[in-house]
């Protein structure tokens, strides 16, 4: 019998040798495939004999994973998860330093160089300020990796500043917060078809056209995105604190989340100034549209089921048009067009014909309130508005849109004012 | 002592058994992960809740193995092995369909409708022509995540179809051809730096602007590229034939071929109609700049040592001055400006007061020809032109330049033409 265990003991530890032997002769290659991007079977194609072309990487930090474009030496996305505590902490800014992602090929990452005199802000994706609670992870934000020329003032130290801050927010509603920023190429339409080409465009009208700038040196340029996005899920089965009254949660909504239910916004905006005026529910986009353009599924693990995107896209175009009935019909049409790419909604009230009072009024609210209690500074949500309108996510599905939570409402234009000063309002954030 | 074996064989049984369950849990999650594009260890990362972005996805043929990006709807390379026994056979065009990749999620997928209407031929990345041997490996180059959308009168009918009939006839040269072909987007340099932006493009001038057209219909719409490339790798050492008379080798290029020399090259292409005159030398590019305006390094295993590209890129420099020198002024400004994304060489010969005598009398050599005897009609290399000038890449690094061996010369503009007809030259080829 003991023969019977020795037996048994080296016969496991050979079957196991063999196995560790196997899976070192296996494992190894396809792990370091797996490290350099794309991933397939290098064995099997006798197309592959010297390699494949890889044209991006994605990195994992200790706050956000980030994938890269070695052609537009641009982020591709930039998937953060936030929590109240990661989002804030001690960890300062000051003495921060941007710096090339050291797992970015050289040849294909963007340079610091390539930035400086361009006229464009290093603007972060995942924003430093969502990653407090340790400065190795703010300091992590720096990386090229997470960083994208953008347009500074009137976008990324104001509109978009504030529009990060409502994200971060969002935190105060829904214990986890998960954020994919990137950035958007979109192409315009012209006013009517060219006489001359006249199977240009197809039927739809103009053909359409991409033009955006290059900064840089050739032939490694970086490229100046037209738009960013962002797609927010908002899950407080974690264990948040939907009852927070920093967020105006309308009793419908707050019930939902209460109740399990996820919520997710996808938003869309041109790299250009933006007026502090815009309400945000004028960028939200339907999250189907989104993805046509950027190429991408976003949480697919969480959106896969055909009803909740709907859901989500039904409440989508009812917040795109309350945002866009605020506008004067030509900031309107701006705005519009700044969006073409992604066609409006269609369907329900024609938005070029609703009286644009109520929603003027709102604007009056929200940005001209006087800005003097330091008490009101951090977020208007704080300074108590009106209720919100109730959800338009048709309930059901386990899922409701983020403005369905606070109405899509910003922070004040001035919420990173520290309590006193007040003729700081053009801080660089680069 | 049968114990001990009982127990040994129990044993292995048990140790492999539980490495093959191992393997089940640790290895099904990871393949499915693989083969949905980019790889990464999805367990560890907190972010990862509800998935990852995906933006291309690898879908490999009999033939070819392709990339397909999501965003611009195009591929991003494909790349082939051909030899001259896959490049030669039965399989006829007639009867083939282009269709949608059934590997690419719909959402991001080019549809036939795009192209109608579009003005665009469906052009092919790795050519029909290439892979005769079987119906099925011709057939599936018709999938259209082989397809971009290129012109055609002036290029995919003519200038990028001899050049493809040039690479193919490399399998003269050498037994293994690998080819990756792609779409590239590049911008262009405004003449002078604008005043009231003097931040805008650094030190070098003028900013660098990209324009292209896109067709289809929104938000799904494909990109048209502004250039195509090529990077051609040609192999001996599995036994090909270096001293067929196809190829008019230099006896240098000959000899360094025989003794297991790999034959590189990296072209680059405007899409848009090209003068049938013009040399392929004055689209060689340096496979460094390639890469950096594509985003990726080729054929990675081949071309790692940096004394090879060196060397390649010493070569491509000569050659390409070669090419500029035998156009005409205003025409080398045309090609040089198609290309300002990649710099062009600016050591040497300054090309723009070099006597184009030589260079055009060759280029009357190559076209003017009276297109007559059929047997001179599938390649002008055929028609045992003056031998070329001796190899421009240095000795000793075990690569020369393409170029080297057939002297850049392509197959005259009426290759294809079937021997006895003659008003066919504008065949649609898409």
């Amino acid at each position: 019998m003991r023969l019977l265990f020795m037996g048994f003991g080296v016969g496991v530890a050979v079957g196991a040798g063999g196995c560790y032997l196997y899976l070192s002769a296996t494992k190894q290659p396809q792990a370091a495939r797996v490290a350099r991007g794309i991933a397939f079977d290098e064995e099997q194609h006798h197309a592959l004999k010297f390699g494949a072309p890889e044209t991006e990487i994605v990195r994992q930090y200790e706050g956000y994973i980030a994938a890269y474009d070695y052609r537009t030496r641009n982020p591709k996305w930039v998937l953060e998860h936030i929590t109240r505590s990661s989002s804030s902490g001690d960890a300062k800014r000051d003495g921060t330093e941007f710096f090339p992602d050291p797992g970015v090929d050289p040849h294909f990452s963007a340079k610091l160089s390539d930035f400086r005199g361009s006229g464009y802000d290093r603007g972060h994706m995942a924003p430093a300020a969502d990653h407090k609670s340790s400065q190795k992870a703010m300091n992590e934000t720096f990386s090229l990796i997470n960083i994208s020329p953008q347009v500074g003032a009137g976008f990324n130290r104001d509109y978009w500043a504030r529009f990060e801050r409502y994200v971060k927010e969002l935190t105060y509603a829904a214990a986890d917060v998960y954020v994919i920023t990137g950035p958007l190429w979109l192409p315009t339409q012209s006013q009517s078809q060219s006489q001359d080409e006249p199977h240009k465009g197809g039927s739809t009208g103009g053909k359409w056209t991409l033009v955006h700038d290059w900064i840089g040196k050739p032939p490694g340029l970086v490229a100046v995105p037209t738009h960013y996005y962002k797609v927010v899920v908002a899950d407080p089965r974690g264990g948040g604190e939907p009852g927070n009254p920093a967020v105006a949660a309308s009793s419908e909504s707050e019930s939902q989340l209460a109740k399990g239910a996820v919520a997710v916004g996808a938003f869309v905006m041109p790299n250009q100034p933006i007026d502090a005026r815009n309400p945000l529910s004028a960028y939200v986009v339907p999250l189907e549209d989104l993805e046509q353009v950027a190429g991408t599924r976003f949480f697919p693990d969480l959106l896969e089921d055909p009803r909740r995107r709907a859901a989500l896209d039904t409440a989508a175009a009812g917040w795109r048009q309350e945002g866009l009935m605020q506008l004067k019909p030509f900031e309107r049409l701006s705005v519009k067009q700044a969006l073409a790419a992604l066609p409006a909604p269609t369907s329900g009230v024609t938005i070029e014909t609703v009286d644009t009072k109520i929603s003027n009024a709102a604007v009056q609210e929200t940005v001209s309130a006087p800005a003097t209690s330091s008490s009101s500074l951090l977020s208007s949500s704080r300074a108590l508005p009106p209720p919100p309108p109730p959800p338009k996510t048709p309930p059901g599905t386990g899922v409701l849109h983020v403005c369905d939570v606070n109405a899509c409402r910003m922070p004040r234009p001035d919420f990173y004012l520290p309590s006193g000063s007040s003729n700081n309002n053009n801080k660089p954030r680069q």
